[in-house]
């Protein structure tokens, strides 16, 4: 089956290792038995997306072909490994995983007026906001169907909770935009429905689907949670640290928006330039030179670097709900995933 | 059951009662026996709609308690008693297709920018495009999750279709925007998957949920569409002769946005007006000036009044689709369903 998906999606193939090798050494290799899959899963998402709404088609294609990490199907793939493994059983909740988390870029892309995203022109600044609206609730309604389709009645449940608390995360963040009074916890409350459930709803269902244990695939959940945290935080780490090429936006997007993150919360607490900065926040909206003022304060704060360390320690924590799992190949894999949510630069 | 609702939910029941009666009396008591079951459907829909998230908790509510004819829901309860009825087992559904309803409700605030819903503030006007997008999202994963917890996997296929030719619909919308070549055929495909699938479902989820015979989902499903290709010509009408005030839009606001409809369409053929009529609609937009001559030229072209003789031709088609069907009481609401979508004027 893998083996057609050479012949006859070469190209695919070949873009999809070029994706894992490019820039960054050490995404190679990094999914190990994975990858062979995953190339599997190209073909498959171009399958979901297809349309016959010219409109769309290209685009939605184009965002399937311009890469992204795959990390929440790989997270599937992975999990399904401690239970009674078959490919052909968990592709389709691998495809889903990916599709949620194409559908939120897209709606996402238009709240953050994003032109970029994975280096090609998002869909909003390609068609506009309003068609973007629609081809969200399009690929939404593909996940939908998916499941309609599929056999996973029973995974129906977790899926729809999780879709529901992401909605909840998102409306969290824009209810707290420009609030300096966001302590650590609120932040991880949003964090963890934004970003962490879907990882973790990812290992869940990769492991419910093969039958594991529970008691593995309660440890999967909560990997998948830190991972998604960890995640989540080196995001908002590399939007100050990173540089507008890289990003495809300008450095400090988050705080320019009033999206409070962790190095802006601990900046906000411990900075000798606190009240300078909380005095920039509380105008409500960030003009440019507002904006470097605030990146600076922040940079200067030691926030980046506290954020950094927070991060590592919800990696370590994953690493530790996974520990006390059979020691399977796929184990050094999921390893190899923490490492790399850490190391990445962009 | 729903005597309880009226005695727990006295507000709720008055407010019903008041907006089926209030200024169109043509509404009053046109549901006949469904009126106290759609009552109760009321705090079903304002329980699913609630949520932790103070930002949206209360907007959604209003939304709900704004009205609404609830002409989808009726449809659903109506179809239903064909077969064998229950309302405990097919009220989640009648929800269900509200709440689809109302997230593309949502999503077209946002891409027509209007600053009412319902004679109340939009969501998007009172909370900004950005929070809009996400609240669109959480009610239609909202409808999701109804169907993960329901028993209704087996009617999850035609529901997951639909939604993704709603979708489609919306964003050929979008293609065709200013295409002064749009034909008939064009325009009812469009609005077929706008607007007439979501009435069909409506009809088909009653008539299965209940095990109707296939004969009468058949009939139904084909009644739904006609009825929903009719209520949408008529809305194409009412946006050039209705008045603001009434529209909580300017007359005209598709035409101003390049929306191409059946009144246009038949202007564009027919009119001595056309070349001009295609001239200002080529330009892409439409200044004030423009879209008061376009308004004019549609409205004085009998192309009104034609879209109407349409819409009515649906109705017919609507009525001769059940008209083989048992002779039960239900009937009556349907056709009075009917004369409704065809005498309403807002």
């Amino acid at each position: 089956m893998i083996q057609n998906v050479y012949t006859r999606y070469g190209i695919v193939y070949i873009f999809r290792l070029n994706a894992l090798m490019c820039g960054d050494n050490v995404q190679k290799h990094i999914l190990g038995e994975l990858e062979e899959e995953l190339l599997a899963l190209e073909e498959d998402l171009i399958c979901w997306v297809d349309t016959n709404i010219e409109l769309i088609r290209q685009p939605l294609k184009d965002m399937i072909l311009s890469g992204g990490k795959r990390l929440r199907p790989a997270m599937v793939l992975a999990a399904s490994r401690f239970g009674d493994y078959n490919f052909d059983k968990v592709r389709q909740l691998a495809v889903s995983v990916e599709l949620i988390h194409m559908a939120t870029l897209i709606h996402d892309d238009i709240i953050d007026d994003s032109p970029l995203r994975r280096g090609i022109p998002s869909l909003q600044s390609r068609l506009g906001k309003d068609v973007a609206v629609f081809a969200g609730d399009y690929v939404f309604c593909k996940v939908f169907e998916l499941y309609a389709f599929s056999e996973h009645f029973n995974l129906l449940r977790i899926v729809a909770k999780t879709l529901h608390q992401i909605c909840e995360g998102e409306i969290k963040q824009r209810e707290d935009l420009f609030n300096t009074d966001l302590t650590f916890k609120d932040y991880i409350y949003r964090i963890r429905r934004k970003t962490a459930m879907l990882f973790a709803l990812s290992a869940e269902l990769g492991a419910r689907a093969s039958e594991a244990s529970e008691k593995a695939v309660r440890a999967l959940h909560r990997y998948g949670m830190y991972i998604g945290i960890a995640f989540q935080i080196v995001d908002d780490v590399l939007d100050f640290s990173s540089n507008n090429e890289k990003l495809g936006k300008p450095v400090g997007a988050d705080i320019r928006e009033g999206v409070i993150t962790l190095p802006t919360i601990f900046t906000l607490k411990y900075s000798h330039q606190k009240d300078y900065l909380k005095e920039i926040l509380s105008k409500g909206y960030l003009d440019e030179a507002d904006a470097i003022k605030a990146v600076e304060i922040v940079k200067n704060s030691g926030g980046l670097d506290y954020a950094k360390h927070i991060a590592e320690r919800y990696v370590y924590k994953a690493q530790q709900s996974i520990a006390p799992l059979p020691d399977i190949p796929i184990k050094k894999v999921l390893s190899n995933i923490s490492n790399l949510i850490i190391s990445r630069n962009q």
